[in-house]
C-alpha cells in the first residue's frame, strides 16, 4: 500500500512537471530539463501501479509515507535544475527544491533573475505545490476505498489537530484544494489588474499562496516598489495564513464558528500589535506614518506567516523591531495554513494551559479545565502539543550545534537554523535578506534541507523515518 | 506566620552582615556601611517577632514568603554598597546584591579593584548565601512545629523535585548546610595551600560554592594565570553542581543510589563529551593538547554550572566552542545543586518522555512507562516539567522583547537575558566576559533583576507573587 500511494505520488508529480514545460516551451525555451524528469518520474511509478488487496494505512505507516514521498519529490524535483545546468551541484539543486517544497524559501542561489522562465515557473510552482501539500493533492484525486487516508492527512497538515471537514476524506481534500485555488487566481487576478506582468504575477501567487518566498526578483517584492502590490501580496500572505478550515465554514454559512475562532482572534491581535509596533519604532526612518505603516505591516504578514518576501532591509531596523520579527518567525501561522513555524495554536493551548496549570499551584483542589476553540482540552492533547515543543527544541538545538562546525558567526548560524525549521527562508547575517545560502558545505546544505522538511512535517515523520521499529514491522507482515 | 518568617529572615540577615563588618574593621575601613543596615533590619523586623498561635502554611504561602523575602533580603542588602558611595545608585546596588544573592554574578561594575575588602567581602558572601538559601539556613536553625517547612524549601530549592532526606524538616536544612560549609571550607584551604592569599581563597570559593562567579580581579579566576587554581576552582564548580542528595547519601555509605543516578551520570557525560570537542576545537590556538584542555575544562565547567568564572576570553574562540557554551548556559547544572539554568534532571525527563511519546506514536497500543532514577514517573510529574519549560520559555521571550527596547543589538541583548535568567553572569558582546550591565537603563536593570530572581526561585514564586488570590486569600483569613 506504501508502495501505490508513493507510485501515485510520483505519476502526479509528472503531470504537474508538464505546466513548467508548456511554460518553457511558450517562451521559446528547451523543455528537455522538465520533460526528462517526466520520464523518469514516470517510469519509477510503474512498478507499484497495481492497487494492492490491503488499503489500510497505519499511522507508522502515513508517517512513512509521507517523509519518504517528500524526499522523492525532492530528489526528482530537483533534476530540472541540473539538466537545465542553472544549478550545476545535485545537493544545491536538492537542497532550492526541498526550499520549494516545504514553502521554505531559502536559495543557494546569489541571484535569480538570470534563471529561464520555465526553471523560474518550476522553482515558484514547488511552493504552491507543497503548500497545500501533494498528498492532500492526491487524496483529492484518488479515493482510498477506507478512512485510513486520515494519517496522511493528520501527518502533513500543519497544526495540532486536523480534522474532517466531511466524512469523505478526499472530499474534505477536493474543498481544500478548491479554496486554495481559487484564492490564487483572486490573487493573480488583483497583480494583473494593479499591472504587474502575469508571469511575475503568477511567481508570486504561488509563493504567497504558499507561503513560500521564492520571487523572480533579486530584490523580492520590493523590486517594483509598488504600494498597491504590496497591500496584495501582504493580505494575501495573511489570509493564507488562516485556517483553512475557516473558509470552508465561511463557505457554508457557519459564520459564528469564524467570528469565534481563539485562534483567528490571537493571529489578528499578534498581527495588530506587531504592526503598530513596528511602525511607531521605524518612523524616524521614513517620510511619513503611511510609509512606515506600509512597510512593518508588509513585513509582520510575511514573518508572521513564514513567507519570507521583503520589501525592505529589515537589517537596517531597530533592535526592537528585529527582535519583533525574530519572535514572530517561531510563532508562525495558523494550523491548517500554509504557513510554518510553531503555528499559533499552539501558542495559544500552551499559554492557556500554563495559566490553568499555575492556577491550580495556588489552589491545588480547585477543578479547572482548559478549554481551546469551545471544547475542553485533553490531557492527551495537550502532552502532544508539550511534545511537539520538547522534540522541536531539541532537534533546533542538535542542528545549531552541529551547523555551528561550518563556522559561520553564532547569528548567521543561529538565525539559518531558525529560517529552515521554521520554513521562512531569510535569516540574518550572512543569510539576511539580502545573502543566502551557498556558502554552506554539502553536509550543512543537506542537514538544512532535513530541517527545511522537518519543520514543514511538523518533526515527527522526518524523525520516526529512523526508527528501526517502522522498517522491522514492515518485513514481517511481508514475511507473513 | 509569614510576617513571622519574613522577620526571622532579616534578623538572620542582620546577623550575616556583622561578618563584612569584621572583615572590615580587620582592614581598618570603616565598619558604618554594614552596621548601619544591621541596625535597619533589627528594627525592620521587630514587629514580626512574636510567634503567631497559627503556624501553618501553605503552598501558595511558601511561594510569598520565599519571593518577599528574596525581595526584602536584596533591597536591604544593596544598603552597604550605596553608604559606602561604591555604587551611588539605589537601583544599581540593588542589581548587584540581586545578582549576588542568585549566585548570577552579572555586575554593573567597570572594575573591581578600587572597592574595599568589606565590600569585596560582602558582595561574594551573598554568593554564598544564595546558593544554598537563605530559607533553607533560617529553617536550619528556626525549626517550625508542623511539617509546613516542606513548602519553603520546594519553593527555594533548585530542581523538578526535592524529598525530604530525614524526616524533620530542619534536620534535613542542618545535613544540606553542613555539607555545603565542609566543602567550601576545603576549598579554601587547597587553594591557601596552593599560595593563593586568604582573604582571596575566601573570595573564589564563596564564587563557585554558590556557583557565582564574582571576583576580586578585573580578569577573573585568569588574573592568577595558575593551573593549580584552575584545576581546583574548576573542581569544586563541578562539585557545587552536583545534587546534594548525594552527598548525603555518599555520607550514610549508600553508594549504590549515588552511582546509579541517572543524573550525574548524564552530567558527567555531558561535561566530559564538552571539554574534549573545546579541546579539540581550540587546540590551534594554544601551545599543547594540556594547555587547551585545561582552559576548555576550566570554562565548561564554569558555564554549566552557571559560575560565570573566566580564564580565557571565550568570545575569540571558534563558532563550534561559543555554540557549546551557549548551549551548556541553558542546560545548567543538577537538580538540587546550587547551580542555575533548566537543570540536567528536566533535560532528561524531557528527553526520556519524547522518546517514550514518540514510540507510542508508532505502536499505539503499546504500555510504556518512562522510568527516571528508578522510579516510573507520573503523568503530574512529567506535566510540572513541561509547565516549567513553557513558562520558562514566556517569560525569555517577552523580556527579550521588553529589552531590546534598551536599544543594544541582538546578540547583547539575548545573551543578557540568558545570562541573568540562568543566573550565569557573563553573555556575549557587551555584556560579554570584559563586559558589564553598566550601560542598561534603570528600567532594564530592574527586569533584569526581576529576571535573575525567576531564574533562581525556577520562576513559579517570582511569577505567583502578582497573582491577584495570593493577596486576596489572605485579606479574608484576617478578616476572620
Amino acid at each position: 500500500m506504501i508502495g501505490y500511494v508513493i507510485g501515485r505520488i510520483l505519476w502526479t508529480e509528472a503531470v504537474l512537471l508538464l505546466l513548467p514545460a508548456v511554460v518553457a516551451l511558450l517562451y521559446g525555451e528547451p523543455a528537455l530539463p522538465f520533460l526528462g524528469p517526466v520520464l523518469l518520474l514516470l517510469l519509477a511509478g510503474l512498478p507499484f501501479r497495481k492497487k494492492p488487496g490491503q488499503t489500510a494505512l497505519y499511522a507508522r505507516d502515513g508517517f512513512a509515507v509521507v517523509a519518504l514521498a517528500w524526499v522523492l519529490m525532492s530528489a526528482f524535483g530537483a533534476l530540472p535544475f541540473l539538466l537545465s545546468g542553472y544549478i550545476p551541484s545535485f545537493i544545491d539543486a536538492f537542497f532550492e527544491t526541498v526550499s520549494g517544497f516545504t514553502t521554505t524559501g531559502a536559495t543557494i542561489l546569489t541571484a535569480v533573475e538570470p534563471l529561464s522562465q520555465g526553471i523560474l515557473f518550476w522553482r515558484s510552482f514547488t511552493h504552491w505545490i507543497g503548500g497545500m501539500g501533494v498528498l492532500v493533492f492526491v487524496m483529492a484525486v484518488l479515493p482510498m476505498t477506507d478512512g485510513h487516508g486520515m494519517h496522511l492527512l493528520r501527518a502533513e497538515m500543519p497544526g495540532p489537530s486536523v480534522g474532517k471537514l466531511v466524512s469523505r476524506m478526499s472530499d474534505t481534500a477536493k474543498i481544500l484544494y478548491g479554496i486554495y485555488l481559487v484564492m490564487t487566481l483572486v490573487e493573480i487576478v488583483l497583480l494583473v489588474l494593479g499591472g504587474m506582468p502575469l508571469f511575475d504575477a503568477c511567481i508570486h501567487s504561488f509563493g504567497s499562496a504558499g507561503t513560500g518566498g521564492f520571487s523572480s526578483k533579486n530584490l523580492s517584492v520590493g523590486a517594483y516598489d509598488n504600494a498597491y502590490f504590496d497591500v496584495v501580496i501582504g493580505v494575501f500572505m495573511l489570509l493564507f495564513g488562516v485556517n483553512f478550515n475557516l473558509y470552508y465554514f465561511l463557505l457554508i454559512r457557519r459564520f459564528r464558528d469564524v467570528f469565534r475562532s481563539e485562534e483567528l482572534w490571537a493571529y489578528a491581535a499578534i498581527v495588530g500589535a506587531s504592526v503598530v509596533a513596528i511602525a511607531v519604532d521605524i518612523l524616524h526612518m521614513y517620510e511619513s506614518f503611511a510609509q512606515s505603516l506600509r512597510y512593518s505591516f508588509f513585513q509582520v504578514a510575511s514573518i508572521i506567516t513564514t513567507t519570507g518576501y521583503a520589501t525592505a532591509d529589515f537589517n537596517l531596523w531597530p533592535t526592537f523591531s528585529k527582535g519583533i520579527l525574530a519572535v514572530l518567525m517561531f510563532v508562525g501561522a495558523c494550523a491548517g495554513s500554509t504557513g510554518g513555524g510553531i503555528k499559533v495554536a499552539r501558542i495559544v493551548i500552551l499559554a492557556k494551559t500554563s495559566w490553568g496549570d499555575m492556577r491550580k499551584m495556588l489552589h491545588p483542589n480547585a477543578v479547572t479545565t482548559t478549554r481551546f476553540e469551545g471544547k475542553a482540552l485533553t490531557d492527551k492533547h495537550i502532552r502532544s502539543v508539550h511534545l511537539f515543543i520538547t522534540v522541536y527544541l531539541l532537534v533546533f538545538t542538535a542542528s545549531f550545534l552541529l551547523l555551528t562546525l561550518n563556522g559561520y558567526d553564532l547569528v548567521s548560524t543561529f538565525t539559518a537554523v531558525s529560517a529552515c525549521i521554521n520554513n521562512i527562508g531569510p535569516g540574518l547575517e550572512v543569510v539576511g535578506p539580502m545573502g543566502n545560502f551557498a556558502g554552506f558545505s554539502w553536509w550543512a546544505k543537506l542537514l538544512l534541507s532535513f530541517d527545511m522538511l522537518v519543520g514543514r512535517l511538523e518533526i515527527f515523520p522526518m524523525l520516526l523515518l529512523f526508527a528501526p521499529s517502522i522498517w522491522k514491522r514492515r518485513r514481517i507482515i511481508r514475511r507473513m
